[in-house]
């Protein structure tokens, strides 16, 4: 494949710390019990920066310190992350704590404070124990192995079942450049940032600015569109860091190319937000909702994010029970403009309601579909142009399980 | 007690058919296997009547002729309600077998058709069975008897596991005046109205527009207060019949005993809606949220309502988990003004949190307290004088169980 066709591709084994100049790494601390807890994230010159935040109006005290990183600095060279305690509601101290964790991962890589971000997931309104990160941090040491980039995912899980990694390549000014992500969920998963950390780093050579409003256009589409339970988070963040090395002409949005960068920023946002939704706490099964003929995108996506987040839908995918009154009522309450006669439904293949009326289909075939690890859900209410597409979970025994007995 | 100082009196053993000139009835017809699914509220006069109904843009075809009697016919003799089906999403059909009901009702009472209401609750999208209920009509005979309204209260069930009633008596103009209500829920319960179905009768002398616009002031503080699971259902509605046979002169917010009236009719909504919340489905326990110093009413119901509607909060509360990070995470995303270092929780009577940061407090102590049947939060943020109460339950596995196999 020559470097002008090519678009993007998708890279197996591939991972954060595979971009040129960046090294990852994940240890024990002992902020768990036995689970890795502490992880950090290194490029070897400072990276340009973009950050998406919680809206959430209660804030953990590490976002606030990589906020600043963003959007004082404008660069970035390292993130350290911990898990098991969010340290929020933490008051003064826990912007203390925060501040040291900053200050020491610096001082342990010989780089300026202000070029290093904090993040924190984990319980809510903790004190953070010092005494194993401050220990933990001069324990770190990252590598450009995939060893590391794995130990750096297994760190920043809390719920979450599986790490979440992705990876693609494009070639840029006939350079090749890498864009790669990992992830942890997995509840308080909830448009505008949830219980989600997401870390994505490039070799690509682009400004803070544009690499911010790429970032920007691309969470609407791919992490606001996921819902796991509605809940959204003090911690969340999803930060970009992109350290030039692959050292393509800079890129702006006038580069001949710059649609080939964003769309694989893209690709790989969505595979992470894909995977936190199918990793939803007690899930068994992706749901994707996809969204037509709504008055706009924006409507279109607002439907999809209704119907995925319904736990009346989301029990009944559980329970393989073509339930399609529920995905019309979710469909009615969603606020979209609508014609209640005008909506067609299809579960995968298979067409459940017409002209907003039932039709007749196999229960059979739709229970071996409704099955699969992925359930897809095709609303069409014939208004517009509008196309949107939305990502979330079945309601399980375990979820009620797992968030019964979070603490303890 | 002299009716000068009794503002309004719950009583006991009363019931839909114990205001004057009121009568009721339920049946088991056919739709369901066993249980009563047929039942008919019946009013010795004409009566005024007000009614406020679900915001979904799916509205059940039962649904629609109820409006018309409320907004056109201005008054109502009877209400034939039917569960086990919801005659929603069924087209043409569906509107008429919904006439037919109205017609055949009408009929057996011999009075006009446009002063019949008619409900439905169950399945979304399946044709009406009308030979079962074509019969069973026939065979209503309402009574002014506690049987008849238990009867009544039993055949609007779905997944309710205990029949909701309540009653008050007030004295208006020197007549005793009694109010009396019964609901169904429980699941889809959220704002503006859910799979509720909700009627009140009374023998208070009111003309329709003020009964309007009491209930509609009464509604956004009880039925709009409450959430199960936040799904907003195609089929809800909540009707008042006030036939004057108290005879009291004609109420007008202008009357000396105006306010007598709307509290005691607050009060029978506030009732329902409590045990509307109470018994969602699954629920074990009942959870009460009042939230204190907001901006205004409005921003502590949607604070309020917020807290009680998070999954985390609900799994927490039936784990019986003190996890005030997922409260005052909720309170965070709520959209209301606040701010984060100004904010107290108290669970029950243990203060859990104060400017926004954790106080200590003994965890067995708020485990005994969280293993009652009815847990309070208590959320002060300290910004105004905005005050508001929301209602709701906890989420179970019992709730996945009921909704993975809802049609099965």
């Amino acid at each position: 494949m020559s470097s002008s066709t090519m678009i993007m591709k998708k890279i197996s084994l591939k991972n954060i710390a595979s971009p040129k100049g960046f090294k990852a790494t994940g240890i024990h601390c002992g902020l768990k019990h036995k689970k890795k807890d502490l992880a950090l994230l290194f490029s070897e010159v400072p990276a340009s920066v973009a950050g998406v935040f919680t809206t959430n109006a209660i804030k953990a005290a590490p976002l606030l310190i990589t906020k600043d990183v963003v959007y004082q600095t404008g660069k970035i060279q390292a993130i350290i992350v911990n898990s098991g305690n969010a340290n929020a509601c933490t008051g003064k101290q826990g912007m203390a704590d925060a501040y040291t964790m900053q200050k020491l991962t610096a001082e342990k890589l010989g780089i300026a404070r202000n070029l290093v971000g904090v993040a924190s997931t984990g319980v809510i309104g903790e004190m953070m124990k010092m005494d194993p990160i401050i220990t933990g941090i001069q324990q770190l040491e990252p590598i450009d192995e995939l060893e590391g980039a794995i130990g750096f995912s297994q760190s920043i899980m809390t719920t979450d079942t599986v790490t979440k990694n992705t990876a693609y390549k494009t070639m840029i000014d006939g350079k090749e450049v890498i864009i790669a992500g990992t992830a942890k969920g997995s509840g308080m998963i909830e448009p505008n940032m949830a219980t989600m950390l997401g870390f994505i780093t490039t070799d690509a050579n682009i400004e803070s600015k544009y690499l911010q409003s790429a970032l920007k256009s691309i969470t609407d589409i791919t992490f606001n569109s996921i819902t796991v339970d509605g809940d959204t988070s003090t911690n969340d963040m999803v930060i970009v860091m992109a350290n030039g090395m692959a050292e393509n002409n800079t890129l702006t949005p006038d580069h001949p190319e710059w649609e080939n960068f964003v769309k694989t920023l893209h690709a790989v946002s969505q595979d992470l937000a894909k995977m936190i939704a199918k990793d939803g706490e007690g899930a068994t099964k992706l749901i994707e909702v996809e969204v037509k003929g709504a008055i706009s995108d924006v409507e279109a996506r607002k439907i999809a994010k209704t119907v995925v987040g319904s736990p009346l839908v989301k029990t009944a995918v559980f329970g393989n029970d073509a339930n399609w009154g529920r995905i019309i009522a979710a469909v009615g309450y969603s606020g979209a403009t609508l014609d209640p006669y005008a909506i067609t439904i299809h579960l995968g293949s298979t067409k459940v309601v017409e002209n907003g009326e039932p039709v007749s289909f196999s229960e059979e075939d739709l229970i071996v579909y409704l099955k699969q690890p992925e359930v897809k859900i095709f609303v069409d209410i014939h208004q517009g142009a509008g196309h949107g597409l939305a990502w979330g979970c079945d309601l399980t025994y375990d979820y009620v399980q797992i968030n019964a007995s979070y603490r303890s």
